[in-house]
């Protein structure tokens, strides 16, 4: 009996009570003050519970809300957040962005090694470029343009991967008969002068359980696809249909390929909203209470642009003509979500609904009973539109708890997810082959 | 009856099973793989019950170690280190450095926030400019001159204080009936365009149960001083007798005044190294233990050389000349270490029991039973040398349970020490003022 190959399963962490700037108001949250680590030490468990592979962090640093009954989401740092998480949990693993343009390398490379030690390997560093100008400015610097931001990020992540590698694989010894700790002469200093990045000496932290942390990256360009194919063992995309996604993942196949790498070398991962209710209407009305009135409305405003029909108030209530939708054409600049409006549209939910089905949206929503939302990961999967998900639950205490509860259990009953942890590290977990250093070095 | 003015207790933490390289040699300590943050935790805890006021990491980041049997200390992130310890403890603050040097004030100001939120009030940011090359070519980086090392020390802190207030102390609403999360008008951007340092934007985090951080520093120059006049509220020093002591707190003390601050307003925290046992003798003869061959013949080489006195191995075992150590003269050029050399080598003790008391070391040691460091403290204390002691057992699980347990009683008996915490935050327990933002807003 072969091993049915199965499906990655991550848990977004923004900062909040759940995947959504609303989250707080839902009664189950019982919010008492901000901030508050407990909603993270928990999320972190529910999703340990789970057996999902990893947490994933994003970083936009500086940004702060505006919408007054938003939540402030990442204005913490998710490195402290991780360390603390990283103490309650022992398996699942964590992906954290930092990205390249306003880091430096020396920091990502120490806090992230010290985390993979502390975790007993079980960290990622999401390398992104990083394209917000509010976080650029933060940290007083201005965005670069494409190429040289990229240009920095394959230095940055070399020398990262290089400090990483100066403590010599076997040079902890540890020996207490001999009063032997370490054998400090296979500890050896780099010295990096590139065009953007410069750094010499060592990083004196021994490997970690799993060597040194994962790569991982996001983005969409073609600088960015190949990077990815360079660098990434998981790729964290942003994706509204099953073609986007195997494009995507097909680029990215290719760009390892091309990088002398094997096509499942990088794992892509789409995002995915589940609504989940014992029914289709009932998943997006209980999504529809974190939809405030600005919102729905600069939603419909939204959907009647990227379909090119002008919507008055009268239509909300109805399902959209299908003869007007039939008219919509689809080309390479339309909205990326436009296929996706369509589709939900097509099955003759009113306009309300559609919004409430969160169409216009970062993550394609999956809307329905358990079952409806294990099928809608499980198409995917096969399709080959993604090597897993990160997964955005509205509320943790509620929908991230029905999702573990009855989602996971359908998938592993149906083989395409895993029934526990296959190891201790996040490589044997994601089927990582071990690293030490930069890929040269192997 | 008034309060007796008590001294601060703070232990230091550098990343090891006690403030000695050799630390994990010891059978007590059982170390059966590295890094093991238990040992940190546990530390931390011990400290707890002894109502230490804070723990106190140095930074020396890219610094390895170099005898084989010397522990790797500092090669660990300590932000992660407290980040974890925060979890575990309730009352103890931590003082972590972060050098000027290398850093980016945004990241301090982010990270040092974000824990201080974390751990409700427990934090302080040892703001140093740092003078280690080593470091600063690791961030790849060349140091500065003092000038300009100090230069932006200054423009660093400003910007750091200033983004701790960019989110307004009455931003947050967490009003569930209106649906009210924060006021994101009173979050206002700043904007620093400085000769050392650039910020703009804001940092999304609520004042903590302290408002902010605390500022602490290490040094010891004329700039050094000039810099905690103005920032410090509590200055972390080197000093091996009490006129050493008396005299920089004296400096500290005007420094506060010349920035139109009180004297008390910045405390004085000196080292020193416990050496405890049930006599001197058999304190010093643990402390023996770890200290190896080559350091040994080093340090007794060191005594010769500031003492003037060429030593041969018959002078070992037998106390040093009387005659000979009333001829050396001390200047302000000699090493600072040598008043108290001679002041211990005038009680009688033979050339290899100096070296044992650790005269040749980073900060003086106080030697003998709980009741003997006890009074050393005392005296430094009332003699005005020290607001209170950054504590460096050997061994935390041996010598400082041997502290917590024998010699904080005393100290507490005697009324010199607290018996419990005075608050919930490091505000209130170091009684420094609230404060948030920088000190001209106030
Ligand atoms: C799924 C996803 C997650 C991302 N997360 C972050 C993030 O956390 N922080 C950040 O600064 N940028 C993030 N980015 C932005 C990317 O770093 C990148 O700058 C952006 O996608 C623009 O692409 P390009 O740089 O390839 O042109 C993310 C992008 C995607 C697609
Ligand atoms: C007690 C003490 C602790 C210090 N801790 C650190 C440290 O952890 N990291 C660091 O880079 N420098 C540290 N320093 C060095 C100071 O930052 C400073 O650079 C040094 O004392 C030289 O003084 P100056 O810069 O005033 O000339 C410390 C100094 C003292 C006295």
């Amino acid at each position: 009996m072969t091993q049915q190959k199965q499906m990655i399963l991550s848990l977004a962490m923004f900062g909040a009570a759940g995947l959504n700037f609303k989250s707080w108001t839902d009664p189950e949250v019982k919010l008492s003050s901000y901030p508050d680590i407990n909603i993270d030490i928990e999320a972190a468990k529910l999703a340990e519970k789970g057996k999902f592979h990893f947490m994933f962090f994003g970083d936009f640093p500086g940004n702060k809300a505006s919408d007054t009954s938003d939540m402030q989401t990442m204005g913490l740092d998710p490195m402290m957040i991780a360390s603390i998480i990283s103490n309650h949990t022992e398996r699942i693993g964590m992906g954290i962005t930092r990205a390249t343009s306003w880091s430096n390398p020396y920091d990502v490379a120490r806090q992230f090694k010290t985390l993979d030690a502390l975790s007993k390997g079980r960290m990622a560093w999401n390398a992104v470029t990083g394209a917000n100008g509010v976080s650029a400015n933060a940290y007083g610097v201005n965005l670069a343009p494409s190429f040289d931001r990229y240009g920095k990020a394959y230095e940055f992540t070399e020398a990262v991967q290089a400090l990483w590698a100066t403590w010599g694989e076997d040079a902890l010894k540890l020996n207490h008969s001999t009063k032997e700790f370490a054998d400090y002469d296979q500890v050896k200093a780099i010295s990096l002068k590139g065009k953007y990045v410069q750094s010499s000496g060592t990083l004196p932290i021994p490997p970690s359980k799993q060597g040194q942390p994962l790569i991982f990256h996001s983005g969409g360009s073609e600088n960015s696809i190949a990077f990815a194919g360079k660098y990434a063992d998981v790729f964290v995309g942003e994706v509204w249909t099953i073609e986007q996604g195997q494009a995507i993942r097909q680029a990215l196949r290719d760009a390892a390929v091309a990088n002398g790498r094997q096509p499942d070398d990088i794992k892509f991962i789409a995002g995915v909203m589940p609504l989940l209710g014992d029914n289709k209407k009932e998943a997006i009305e209980r999504h529809a209470q974190f939809i405030d009135d600005d919102t729905f409305l600069q939603r419909v405003a939204h959907i009647g642009y990227v379909l090119g029909i002008d919507f008055t108030p009268a239509d909300l209530e109805k399902p959209i003509d299908p003869k007007l939708l039939d008219q919509v054409v689809v080309t390479p600049y339309s909205d990326p979500r436009l296929e996706n409006v369509l589709k939900v549209a097509r099955e003759g939910w009113s306009l309300r609904e559609l919004v409430y089905h969160s169409v216009i949206d970062y993550h394609p929503a999956a809307v329905g009973t358990a079952q409806d939302i294990a099928d809608y990961m499980t198409e995917w999967f096969e399709a080959g539109a993604a090597d897993g998900f990160w997964v955005m639950p509205d509320v943790y205490k509620v929908d991230l708890t029905r999702f573990v509860d009855e989602v996971v259990p359908i998938l592993q009953e149906e083989g395409s997810f895993h029934k526990d942890y296959e190891g201790e590290t996040l490589r044997e977990n994601l089927g990582v082959a071990y690293q030490y250093g930069t890929r040269e070095r192997e």
